[in-house]
């Protein structure tokens, strides 16, 4: 599967990998709302939510119309880029990650914006609910077939 | 990864192919509490939590001193067994599901003694955590080395 990642999944692995290292575990791809998509959600240990949008490059960055949705979805908001990536270009008060394939760092924390209780409820078991349902399909391929579940 | 299932592991895949069809995602080897291990637990819309315990033979089952230590994790409580299981060896009064490697049943649905809200919470954050480690493992082999994340 590695060699088919695509850059900004590589720079997710990396992001995920270093969340793990910080007590976070995190699901890519994640949808917190119809029509959002944020390239890694974190979940850390007193149920925090961090979310996290990779960006490749200059362009990938410019064609992001949609990334102030995401800011109500979690508690912290960060971007996270390579080092080639021009960071004036990224609005400020933001959160930053340097990231590669194999690992990132944390450069500038994500202000807080913490959720209301409810919602936080709400993602946390959607958050489940993701991660178990890729879990399974990677366990028992043949569930595919069974109820539609894909990777 | 299947030919090396096991007996209880390959009721445990129909098990969870059986939640997924009633809209259910489930997690396997799931630990509540220290100490503990839930063959499945399932994970509803509305949070539910349903614990199920695999027993392939009589010996599976006479073997297991822990199992009224899981009722107090969950919603509902099941036995899964195979159409070759003499049920009437399980206590009455607990649920029952009809198991094979490919599909599931419930035939009595588990009485509901439901959690308290502080503890639900607590279990589908750790829920998410287990669900979204493992795939991270199954995404992602080289974070095994990195973090000590394991299958």
């Amino acid at each position: 599967m590695q060699v088919s990642l695509q850059p900004g999944q590589l720079l997710a692995r990396g992001v995920a990998r270093h969340l793990a290292r910080c007590g976070f575990v995190s699901v890519e791809e994640f949808v917190p709302s119809r029509g959002l998509r944020v390239d890694v959600m974190g979940l850390g240990p007193k149920g925090e939510l961090w979310g996290i949008e990779c960006k490749s490059s200059r362009a990938d960055f410019q064609s992001d119309s949609k990334w102030q949705g995401y800011l109500e979805w979690c508690d912290r908001y960060f971007w996270a880029v390579d080092m080639a990536f021009p960071t004036e270009l990224l609005p400020e008060g933001s959160g930053l990650i340097l990231a590669d394939a194999y690992d990132a760092e944390i450069v500038r924390m994500g202000p807080e914006d913490r959720l209301a209780p409810a919602r936080r409820k709400a993602m946390i078991q959607k958050f489940a609910t993701h991660a178990a349902r890729r879990l399974q399909a990677f366990r028992d391929p043949g569930v595919a077939g069974v109820v539609g579940v894909s990777l």
